[in-house]
């Protein structure tokens, strides 16, 4: 096994042949400096970097020295893709199949962020994916109406904030595993996130793993790791 | 305003007058003497006498010296009853008219015992109550079964222990105030009810207000408050 | 049962069939133009809008589109009423009859916010409200001397932070349901409002209920539950 | 949907139907006589009955009435099988296929009774599992030499308590999905296993996923879930 | 400065010449050997001694080999008193002149075995005490009937568990320093004591301090180090 | 017993009849338009306005219209003094005699802004202060220099951050009590002063009382009771 | 690098040719049958065992198997060793020379069994070691009198329960490496050590490190790599 | 002992003698005119200074009155250096000897402030220092191999955020003391760092000591500590 030695990072170049998925980077808070000569190295290396949590300001520093790159407000992602991707389409490097597919739902709307981070993760990685937004537990009716989507997808990510307890109800009405993300949306006792996270640690319903608080690319990474063994 | 001195307590003899519920005793805790002491007052002053959290021990010293004394192993109720209303069953204090009445629903059955206190409280005050046990968020069938009860009711007690989304679902299903109470129940991190605790504290939905872990008494007693604002 | 699908929000506009009360928006952190359709929907549909945790930049947008628009800065509620509503008066939706009103208490001045929140949200729902504020325990002559206000309301709601002892000693006083809300008001160990929120859930008086830190809105709505049935 | 109605509980009879997975009994705390009512009407409804954390004494209980009761004290499942199953081995409802498996590693020798509730959990519910023990990452070569193992996996569960690396370490090697386990194993600062919670939760590699403290069985099912969509 | 050397620890003879208050023991969790020898030591030295959170089976092994040992079941101490002391009997150690005194008060009943900690180590150190107990603020009424007692002290401890509110409002009543024990009454989220600590940390009325969880040793020595001072 | 009603304030100017201390102003978070208010009121009253945590903007607003208006950017403290007390110099209103005195002592430089809101508040109530300034236990001979200066104060104040070991050894040196005041100087782990005030309510040494975490002017307050004790 | 497979668990027979120590085994928790075999594989290998946190029931077991073992009840501390072991005496083992040695220090009594498990750890492991033992910061003069003891060591093991202010004492008169120790012993907010534990890590001395609470195994551990760097 | 007395502070001017280590000064929050006067005393002293967590801001301040002020952006560490230093060089005041050295390691490249103020701080105080940064325990193979180069040296810093294992794989492999600083990078549940402060203090690999989250010059202080014994 090998990695890239940067001085201030090793790459680990090796990565794509044991998991099968590419490195990914994680852009908050890393200096301007060392980020940009990651994203040139691994564009160098694949032709293409897909990073996380990255601002406005990282985006025009990326832009000026990669001009493929492309910036996501809501998700916060920001890709460097190749001319030949961006000639074909975004749509081509998704799998658009009838089967299977990943269902992405959030509880209400400002949650909205963390689900576009993990279900674009998820269609970088290539897997399909389906969106079912604002459809918390105050209101039933709305995720009952959504019922055959959630029971066809080979896994859900549910992602709340608050009281987290849109994963429990999932859990309840579907057979494939559950992916609960919490997610720091609330205020006063909601600590951050923590009250969601502990919700969901303690469902009583089957079926849910948890990741950290506002956690969507793990959440994607997961559900691309099961819906490839769906897929096989 | 005034009060009984017993030296080791000041008895609150003013407050019926003032609030309108007699004195309860939580018993847990209470030195023999001092307990037993207590519910000698109280049964001389207002013929009976009705105490929270007792034990079998406690209810075999008092059964000694008051003859009255009736167990509950479930909620843990030690009542004191004079003859006459023993001759007239136990039916008779608590309304059972028509309308209104206060639901009483758990998640699970490990959440019964917390139930029967808030129950049995809300009947000592004269409220008449419907029971809706096992009805937690992970098989929704269950819950929706019971709307109509739910929707019927003046308030609706939810208890529930683990991740404690009950609350949520039931404020979203009904019209009336909706007191949650969390318990106790659950292993890990469910921090002996703190986290169903943070739940209901941080439920997206409305209506909804919460008391102490396993407080059953107090959600009993607020239901009858507005059971009576309700009735009249 | 039904719902008004917008993509990234599903308004639940059977919620007033259901629940008896209009969706009411929070708008903190919503984005800008999530937060502007979903005023410009609800006023379309129903005529008039009331959001909480407005900021003023949000007033402004807001105000651009809908000339209508108005906004209380101590309560950060904006709501957009009919120009039918304007020339009646604002009094007009509130009920200005004897009885029942809803007792609104504030520890000190720094709590006002939250309390303006509770009550205005309450007035919004048509109830009415007596407002008692700065009468924290440290000078009980001060709250004692309301006793009589506070004993003639259908519910409190109790705001305090730092300690939040408020609703223990208002709890002794009265005989109708007391709503507790701990406020983020404090420094050190009052943990934004943690501390406050302990003190209500543990506390030793009876007919106490809590809502999350700062929860002004929650409190109101309940509060306004409750004065429905006690007017009918 | 439907259910059985048994006062004290509501048996999920739609549950099979609904997600694939048989009723599961949690045993602690559970009451004797609910305990035993509920394990005679799945084994009259099913034939089999399996139940989590469970003690001697109710082993014994249970034993007396449905003779076909095993219990295994590490794991504390208490399964009931019907006498068929008996006579033809337990292996037969285990798949022993050559693929696919799921790893169930831990730290150490003190996590196994979590890992063989979620090993023998899976294996119930029809999955094949490789049992990897005590290999924690002060001594990494252990792991190392395991490397195949878990590579060949369709999803590992990694146990672990103190401070819970094992699952970062896990994840770093395989391209699978890992359910990690938190235990309650450890003292002082491991705060009854919520140390190794937070260490998974925050874990820097990919692809992990969190159950509560403890939860062998949560571990067992999302693996078997999993397991039924690699092998189809 | 000096100190007495017994290898597993160091009597810190020095102590009454330096701080004007005799060694006292805190027995709990001392082995037997240990504590006997301490006891013996101190007795030999100053001939009597003082320990606090002793054990009835802690008594009973000093009693057999210093007669002079007692035992109050309610405070815990265990106390060992000269012949002449007995003779002379309790109250001659202990101040009885008119003015100044400690006032001792409870919010309740069970937090009394902390309020004779406290109590008696003050009369041990020479101070004269008032007690007033079970004055919990859900009933004013009961607090306010002792405020001449109390405006009249030298200082006040003020004693609760659950929500603790009766430091802050004893604060509001008098002019002289109040000491807070919070207690380990209560259950839920009173976690042992932690919220009434916070609750008296935060407290909005001034002039209070608070010592740790259960310390009534604590803060009879404060209140006597006041005590002295005052009368001086 | 009377208060100055201001709509949004019940100020208590019973107060100093009650309790021998004037009205404090806390000024922090108080809306400029309510500070002004309250500072005219008082002044106009008193003729003197004593407030803490003000800010510069704070001062300039009350300056405007209160020219006696003075602020001390270290203790954030903004008095305003009436001519004649100017004239008469500060010191006046402060005992300058031989004895009593209090000790505010800091562990290190960061310390001193609660140090000069504790000795300046005790100051304005009339007492006097000696200032021991950066002495914290890790280098003993600075503590150990000042010793006579802290055995011959009435009481000692004891200020710091980070672990807040200082109060403990201050407590072993003195005969009087001990005022420990845990400060938010720190980072990581000390949580923004809970870890200090963890190490105080803790402390092994006897005579120690703990305020909340910056809390200067309580501390100031409460040595100014001990002080007045001490004196008459 | 290899281990011993024993199912149950894998022996690190490359630990002490990787780091220069034997395999300690923890023994509390150990299901007896484990324990038995670990003690008879490792004694059979290397001639000696040696075990922390052993009770006195594991001490009978393993000792009607393995003549040699001895127990010690004050560090439970198991240890197995060979006749020739014994009959040598164990200060053999254990380095006397006049230089380095390594000063293990407590605060009070009750954090002795700690400090003993730390001091015999560090003897098994060779090196030489000073005890010191009830010098907490209360009563300074008691560690001023042992100060040039602590300043010849090559290393201290500062050991404290409830505040924990010890190891900042220590810290500022060494100049050579402080380990600390915090310890479960106190009441209240101590929170089972976690106080002394935070008080420790954000000691304003330098030169300390922390080990988990009452991990006097892991501080002797460490106390030993330094003594062997500062001897060779 | 002795020390300058400056008002605000107390200079340690005793330190060097006492611990063989120069006074360091924590700039972050000190007043630009004590930072200002504590750099210009201890200049005029020593010759040298040196400072952590310094900003550009304190050392514009510092530069233009001490000419010889050197600032590093990364490590916020702000030294003055006399004249004759620069011109020989910083790398003379290291010790560049093949033995011994300090490894200095991270999980990440977020790590790395920390890391060089570790670094910088070790290499003030004269000791010789390797750098190995982000081999963080997912990818393995990174931290296999620098196996060697870690095995060799006196002492290992293991710096990590988010899970903070890396402590516990480096504790596997070496034979020397391991002093782990857990860092504030992540998000979510991380808490500050207080996971990975959690992860490193539950270690289940022995020789791992833990500083305070970010405390990079706590572990090179220590670092150097082990150094100097190694060395000598």
């Amino acid at each position: 096994m090998k990695y890239e030695e940067m001085n201030f990072a090793k790459l680990d170049t090796d990565r794509e042949a044991r998991t099968g998925f590419p490195e990914v980077i994680f852009c908050e808070g890393k200096p301007d400096e060392y980020l940009l000569q990651i994203y040139k190295k691994l564009y160098e290396k694949d032709g293409r970097v897909f990073g996380t949590r990255a601002s406005v300001e990282q985006y025009e520093m990326i832009k000026a020295e990669l001009p493929g790159a492309e910036y996501d407000k809501v998700s916060r992602i920001l890709k460097v893709v190749s001319v030949n991707d961006v000639e074909a389409g975004s749509t081509e490097e998704t799998d658009t199949g009838a089967a299977p597919y990943i269902a992405v739902c959030t509880g209400g709307t400002a949650d909205i962020p963390v689900a576009e981070e993990a279900a674009q993760t998820a269609e970088y990685f290539g897997a399909r994916v389906e969106r079912i937004y604002d459809v918390g537990v105050s209101g039933l009716h709305r995720i009952i109406s959504k019922k055959e989507v959630l029971q066809g997808a080979c896994c859900t990510i549910a992602i709340a904030g608050m009281e987290g307890a849109l994963a429990s109800v999932i859990g309840g009405l579907v057979s494939n595993p559950v992916i609960a993300v919490p997610t720091s949306v609330g205020y006063g006792a909601s600590f951050g996130g923590m009250s969601a996270l502990l919700t969901m640690i303690n469902s009583c319903a089957n079926g849910i793993t948890v990741v950290n608080i506002d956690n969507g690319y793990g959440a994607g990474y997961v559900a691309t790791q099961i819906y490839r063994l769906a897929k096989n």
